[in-house]
């Protein structure tokens, strides 16, 4: 896919997150998605954003900088967000935090197929 | 710069770092390169990769990913390497371990002028 294709493609999947649009997320998403190494399919890649959602009532992905060529998409997403409990295995107990996700994405056929993330989680621990 | 254009820098960058060949760090790297949001200058860069491949003497940088347009390159690098004593704040003690960096880079003028990297630490923990 062209750059500026799979730039539009990113920030509709992005879209379709923030609205938590779930029927609409097969639409980005392959049948056979996984997340870093581990299987998902739609409805475990579903799920998984459901809790993310659960867990972080305010949760919304912000695109800081992003990079797409041929079959790979490279975005750096900002959260600006209040988790509720531990998260990432972080005692964050709903005070707000700030961080950044890395994250690339193998796209087949105009879907995610593969997703490769790291999350700064140092970079939460040093605001608690 | 064309995609082409900063693949080839950035290989070439990577190149400099494996050879450890400091003299022409200043190459890839401009004179107020930030790393992570602290300025460190081209001396400041290079003692904090000599001290990497000081903690590392196993050290070598591969690419696994690579996307590029514009001013900004995206990479996924992967190492397989036996940090000596404390890494990341983990008590590796030379331990061969396989983790992950997912890394943006700001290019201006044909030099790299901001890093934001985050590294799998989760992963190594996984392993120890």
């Amino acid at each position: 896919m062209a750059s500026a294709d799979l730039h539009a493609l990113y920030r509709n999947y992005i879209a379709c997150l923030n609205l938590q649009d779930w029927p609409r997320l097969a639409d980005f998403v392959a049948a056979d998605v996984c997340h870093n190494g581990r299987r998902l399919g739609v409805a475990g890649y579903r799920a998984m954003l459901e809790k993310d959602f659960e867990d972080i009532p305010d949760l919304r992905f912000a695109i800081e900088l992003l990079v797409a060529d041929h079959e790979v998409v490279a975005s750096r997403l900002r959260f600006d967000c209040a988790p509720r409990g531990t998260f990432l295995g972080l005692p964050v107990n709903g005070k707000k935090v700030s961080f950044t996700e890395n994250v690339f994405y193998e796209v087949r056929e105009r879907k995610i197929l593969q997703v490769w993330s790291i999350i700064d989680r140092p970079a939460i621990e040093a605001q608690l």
